[in-house]
């Protein structure tokens, strides 16, 4: 078994990471480490508030020896005491502790800090493995032993994998994209007013329209040598939330470039990722995109948990009625899982079997 | 006083049509009209359901004297015992009975049955009063003394009022939008399921899109002569629902002509409507559109009353990163006021005193 | 027109004291009155957060001479400079400014600060008015030219408005209560997270069950001489937070002294508080209680703006099956209106019409 | 394996069962029985609407094996073709088909219309598993070789699980209940109204309150010879509904026959169940009750899950501040698990291992 920190652990993005970890076949939880708040402190007396409720918000229990782990503190944490460390911190501290771990151990991250470094690629599980070789021109660059692998921003999981196929296979010239995104995204501490968003939506999400507009071409480029060509494409972007807990749901106005109906569409998007499948990592699921032929679908609620919460569920694919090989649909992704948390543990999984070569 | 019917007096448009007539200095209410089921029937009686509920579902009180009045069948009805109807009948019977009242009778109507017929304009508040004259074309083609005026689609009832000043501006090329609209406009019997739209959003609407994408360019065409020229642009559209009460809000992606800036456009909307405005009609609003720099606005719950739920709320206006001429912006109409009952009354009170010269 | 300041004018409950007193026909705001951080600026700007949004959160618009206000500071505000102060301050601040200020002026309180004080009354409209002459008994004790004159906790307002005449007319024995409230009495900043609350219950909230169960005897008590005897019955109460945005419902389980059919409490409800009614204080409804016979009601978001938001709905009136002389019924009250600034208002109207004889 | 057929199988709570049953040790699904609109076609065509959308409403996915299962129907249905049969059919086809399947075979049915046969028990799991017995006296009396064991309703559930420990150990005396209870138990087709239910509470559940008030005095009742003689206690019961989706939460007001402290009632139920636990029936938690010391809890959205939606979860346990000997609670169970198919399916196995013997 592989030692593994979580680091930003009392965090709900934290807690998310200690739930994809129970019971894994490859990763063991050694450590909990969190801010000087935290320290020292036995972990479920960590999450007490101050009227004593202990703020775990994951359905999932909380095992007994998880909560009886003793935090130690990010400033002072020994990165080689564990194989793997999974960095959930917010992006300043990640800023400046990452680079730190990074030096002696892998540090597979949650946070934006490092995304638009050049030497740093953003994977996403299934869409650009190949990209994990810049973590050896990351490594060269700054002389680590480790590396930092950022995973994306969670609007864009499901976007990002159900562009794959059509970039793939018709090429992609342009995205217009609204996101109707879950209250889970803007966090706990205070995150989302009850009264704000009771029977309401708001239209605007802070730094969110700039990430959905660039990250996914990145992401979707190649990897040329020592850096990424971006894929050479636009996207615009309107991002919303909506009174739903989990799931990211992105409507997607796309314009190809080689024409395609709605059906071949739909075909690529259901052939795609089985090669990724085959990897059988734990938290991989048997698809990658699942396309509803019912009209109604996907809704959040309804289908956020498929394959584990790692499935991307796509529905109403159709042909755009004014825009030149465009197709429209609709695709969700659970912003929490996919988007977060169990998105880059897929990612760690992938490194530490393909990469790093550890199991 | 001018005698208006409501026809189909029973559903949850009609209850609305009674509420915007309240108090109203030029109609009064002299006949409520609904099926055969509720006919020879008290009001309040005819509201009762198998529990002995009233479903009146206004927020505002059902007055007495409405309450007492006793239905009448719509498929009898006398069209000359007032001087205008206003029908919030389903589009079946209204296709069938609405010719029969206008034989006589100024027909104000909220069904779709005639919005597309060639020689029947879809009447906008303050957007295409000019195509009135549509109406004298009908009376004409068809021998009627009165005539049939029909709302438009309540999705798009925002959506044009912030397209017009853009349109006369700066020209139209291609709107690309995505509506996220509110419950009530599914209706009341038995309207969305409770357990399909908690913490949830459905991502379709049966039969939605394909007025989205047509009647706006009817609506902002040029009356020619004897019909009317559809303005020459495209739209495309995905409707979904979310958990709101009432507020359609629309996110649109909207190409210009000729380029023009954010503050143009702020600039324009601000400006928009005040000869309307000046037409003082009962139901009209201060302001058409009301522009906000509030990031987080509009909001459905929040905005959707302002002027009377007649006002139609654009905020975020922003430069498109990549579409030419692109500016995308987010406008909230109220779907049950603006988009509905009170939008065609506005429409009512256009015609009795500009076309019919009646007040 | 009488002067009256509001103290503590940025929060919620100040905002809604604004709204209640637009367009008054006694009453004129000249001074808004909050904290340091406010003082100086005008109104507007002091309702600005950090993103610039304006936290103005009253579904009413805020008119351009209050927002043009500028903002007085608490600690210096001078009494004598207004007729009348309406104090929404939290209780700390409360305890202490507003013995300051009732040293010249009259003060009216949404805060708890003296609501256990043995010489201030807690008045409710129509239910304790003869409780006003305490208020001499507090002017002469503590030396004033003005008083304090708290408002009661909002989850009781509907609950004594209901008691007081099944007191009256059969005796009062036990009182089983559990509330179901809203969520606009835990504020705005930050008040209850949206994660929280949606889709959810949360069955507690901190030090309001001592309240419910120590109030209503005070206010449903009999004034002797210069004090108060309380009403003798018990009270057991759960108070639980529910998904709603305004309107307290409580349900009540009440043992009578005297026996009584549901028939009977109704009557004495339906009939109770004319009396009240006819002095036509500008913040009373017509009607003190509205009994409902639809079981389905009363409902928060159907009922609660009932009488401008001033009047008690009770629903479910029936015989309890197996409490002696039991008495089962539901009851609703808007707690920001009745139950917090509307409420405080209507007593203030009261008093300078009926105590201080200023109109 | 034994064989089961789940009868009314396209309902909600049909849909549950299966659920309930997938990977069963002990029980295998060989039929789908359901109404003859059902019969013939493949289980997931019977559940098409008209608009094609399969109405599947449990978040586990349909496995592909029992969506090809062809549906039978009831009333041809040959209950000797199976071990076990598992209705979940409606009150009315329930009390017309269930005795003629009896005939033969044992029937554990979720539906009420046998509940209140004197020779007929209403089994709980771990809390009157000696009323088993009683099914022999029906079989004696009816001429069975199977027999209807029909599960409480889904209110109570929780209720009577958190009285038995104190009914063993304190006695009750009388019950005063306050419920909050889930929308999914008003079913699905149509089931709760959007419109209503959004930002709102219904404060009548139609039928409710006197199932609540009688079946826990059978339950919580003594098995005497051939008949059950209930417990001398009384309960009265307001029932609510309130916009969640699982999870009945149930306030209480608790008087005992011997004086007891919260301390010691939450020893009891700490404690209790400890036997019907080490009976490893395959669908019952480790804990029958979890009494959590956190006052916001239990919350239903976040408890409701716990033990598979088989525990319930006791909080709040405090001193009443009036009533004789009483203590003050809130509790809650998942009404459709614990209180519906998965609470059928435990007194199930507990019937086929300890009253059949058949594993």
């Amino acid at each position: 078994m592989l030692k593994i920190a979580i680091v930003g652990a009392t965090g709900i993005v934290g807690q998310q990471a200690i739930v994809s970890l129970l019971g894994h076949p490859w990763f063991q939880i050694t450590k909990l480490v969190a801010s000087e708040r935290s320290a020292t402190k036995k972990y479920i007396d960590a999450l007490r508030d101050a009227n004593g409720s202990i703020r775990w918000w994951c359905p999932e229990e909380l095992p007994a020896d998880i909560a009886n782990m003793v935090v130690e503190e990010a400033a002072s944490f020994d990165p080689t005491s564990v194989d793997v460390i999974f960095s959930t911190m917010d992006a300043g501290p990640a800023k400046e502790l990452e680079p730190k771990y990074a030096k002696t151990t892998p540090v597979i991250s949650t946070a934006s800090a490092f995304r638009y470094e050049p030497d740093t690629p953003i994977l996403v599980g299934g869409v650009n493995m190949d990209h994990a070789a810049l973590l050896a021109v990351q490594q060269k660059n700054r002389g680590w032993k480790g590396f930092i692998s950022p995973k994306s921003n969670c609007t864009i999981a499901g976007l990002v994998v159900s562009l794959k196929p059509i970039l793939d296979n018709f090429g992609v010239k342009q995205v217009v994209a609204t996101s109707l995104q879950a209250m889970s995204g803007a966090g706990r501490t205070p995150g989302l007013s009850a009264m704000d968003m009771m029977e309401n939506v708001v239209p605007y999400i802070a730094g969110e329209e700039p990430k959905v507009e660039t990250e996914p071409q990145k992401i979707l480029g190649k990897l040329a040598g020592d850096k990424i060509v971006n894929a050479p494409f636009g996207i615009t972007a309107t991002c919303t939330r909506v009174p739903v807990i989990d799931g990211h749901l992105v409507v997607a106005f796309v314009q190809t470039e080689k024409p395609c109906t709605p059906e071949d569409v739909k075909k690529v998007m259901t052939e795609y990722g089985k090669d990724f499948a085959e990897l059988h990592l734990p938290s991989s699921p048997a698809h990658l995109i699942d396309v509803t032929d019912d009209p109604f679908r996907p809704q959040p609620r309804v289908d956020r948990d498929k394959g584990g919460g790692m499935t991307v569920t796509v529905g109403r694919i159709r042909k755009d009625p004014i825009l030149e090989n465009g197709i429209k649909y609709v695709c969700l992704a659970h912003n929490t899982k996919l988007g977060a948390a169990k998105g880059a543990l897929q990612t760690a999984e992938y490194l530490v079997k393909n990469f790093l070569k550890l199991v």
